[in-house]
């Protein structure tokens, strides 16, 4: 089969790789018709954090159920399935609370598995890990790009908002107007949120931030981006969902949020272990840190009720979409912000 | 007056200072009585902070209130009173809200007010600062050494434990036995943790850990330190106090605890700058970090309720009692860790 590998910073190749095969009788064999790249891609891709060259990449398969082990109850050939970014088994103490990031015998893909972005990957705990589309939404395209937001990033931006404590009439600012944090704002929507400020760098993606749900938005960078986030908050919202990861970023979501807030961040941390997190303004402000890898598992069903029911529809972050053979030019317009964030159909539109 | 004075790393001096007055129709001044030397006072004194040299020192006051202004209402002269380590209003958002460390008004013990360690203080903002002790307990020396833990460590050990998430069936570890560490597992105890497992460096501050009702104590250093609190609690409690503000404390709690855990930290931050914060550690686990400085004013009432019946008595901290004249003494006991905590009794046992 082919599958994208990467081979080094700023090189994204596809490549014929062995096809993976059932292994165990807790695995499925999923043919992958739709993922996506990732923000968090990005970081190897720009050679911001090590990955082994010649690894296959991606990380939000959804597909059609090829096989199954014979242990397998959950699915069975011809479902479609999609899968959060992270392998779990749902039966362990982590799982069972929701914590599915956490699980003991959680595994990742890539690998021989294979990643997302290929023409198929194997699912080790294909129970846990598997979340079924219903049948009679199998093949609605519109709503499987929905859906497909649920493997990752808006699973994560729905962390973001829950860690941060968001509820029915909160006020929030979203740090980030990237796709998690686009997905933030819809979540804290969903949530009840009465104002939500959205941060951003960006005047289209603000425009749909806008679009989401948020009630203003903040077009501006460094201090000048906290000050207006405070002030038009009266003194910082006690939630601000952190959708980035970045060391400012993060530090912008501390200063903004108010004495005894909660900051709920989901970004994979990246600049701040070079020492630079506040973490006096956490401590004199007595501000809560929450969150951490999303366990977008632990939400998919929740959130898959309400794409079913037309009220929650992240698919316009899905600026871009390709075939296999267009992922390398999908690395390169997510790495160049042109796509916010881009679609791969690994077997084309059939 | 004579007050303690802060000459520079390793030197307190006691000398002639002016004597504080109303200046505000809101303050008191009250005759110190009883007082302490913090742990967070050896920071300067060891040179790891800097303090102004010249300044007076002390934030653990207790007293007969001497004179009030016009607009106090809540103390009058002869009242038995303590204050905790910072001066608040009562009455702003952050005040009624419990955060009285985040008081718009607020303001700190040392420079003009005085400090703790002297004859006499200025407490500016008197009704929303000064504990009054009720009148049937104000002479009862037993009493008033238990209450003049709530000035900080006590209320400082309950904040790690509150912001710990600890309650009843709870199983949780104490990092740190240190006063505070000591007053975290009195605390654990009294919201009904039924496990409480004391980390620590010192064999005699453990056994009364074990007096307070730790249930088990560690007596390790380092990653043999943490392997045990993670064995003990079968992978780690759910409710970590962290109690001593260092970055390997730090990351001891958040490697001891559970994921999907809270680490409560309260210890003022100290080489945690440096890169030191194991930020992964935290997201990969979804370990939230919770606490800062604490608002022991908001706790006072409650814990003072406990100290009047007889169920919380946190004394058995001050292990050693000097007059101001031991002030000097009583830093060097703290610094070689002779002594847990130093009672300060300015005016002697008049």
């Amino acid at each position: 089969m082919r599958a994208a590998i990467y081979r080094g910073p700023g090189e994204i190749t596809v490549e014929e790789v062995p096809r993976p095969e059932l292994e165990s009788s807790t695995d499925a064999v999923v043919r992958v018709t739709h993922t996506a790249v990732c923000g968090s891609d990005l970081w190897f891709y720009r050679g911001d954090s090590d990955r082994e060259v010649g690894s296959r990449v991606g990380h939000e398969p959804m597909g059609v159920v090829e096989a199954v082990g014979a242990d397998v109850r959950s699915v069975a050939p011809g479902d479609r399935v999609f899968a959060p970014f992270l392998v779990s088994c749902g039966a362990c103490e982590f799982c069972r609370k929701g914590l599915h990031t956490s699980c003991v015998n959680g595994d990742s893909w890539g690998g021989d598995n294979g990643g997302g972005q290929g023409e198929y990957v194997r699912t080790p705990h294909a129970d846990g890990t598997l979340v079924r589309v219903p049948d009679r939404h199998a093949d609605d395209e519109d709503t499987l790009r929905s859906l497909l937001a649920l493997t990752d990033v808006m699973g994560t931006g729905h962390h973001a908002a829950v860690s941060a404590g968001v509820e029915a009439g909160s006020t929030c600012v979203v740090v980030g107007d990237g796709a998690v944090g686009l997905c933030g704002v819809l979540a804290a929507r969903r949530l009840g949120a009465e104002r939500i400020v959205a941060l951003g760098h960006h005047e289209d993606r603000l425009d749909l931030a806008a679009e989401f749900g948020a009630t203003e938005t903040i077009h501006a960078h460094g201090e000048e981006a906290i000050e207006r986030a405070r002030e038009t908050t009266h003194g910082g919202p006690n939630h601000v969902l952190e959708c980035v990861g970045a060391a400012a970023s993060m530090n912008a979501a501390i200063d903004i949020c108010r004495d005894g807030g909660t900051v709920g961040y989901v970004g994979v941390p990246h600049g701040v272990e070079d020492g630079g997190l506040d973490l006096f303004g956490l401590f004199g402000g007595n501000v809560a840190l929450r969150g951490g890898v999303a366990p977008v598992r632990a939400y998919a069903e929740e959130l898959m009720a309400d794409v079913l029911a037309g009220t929650l529809d992240p698919s316009p972050i899905f600026t871009q979409t390709v075939d296999l053979d267009g992922v390398p030019e999908g690395y390169r317009a997510m790495d160049e912000r042109e796509a916010i964030k881009v679609l791969v159909k690994p077997h084309g539109n059939e």
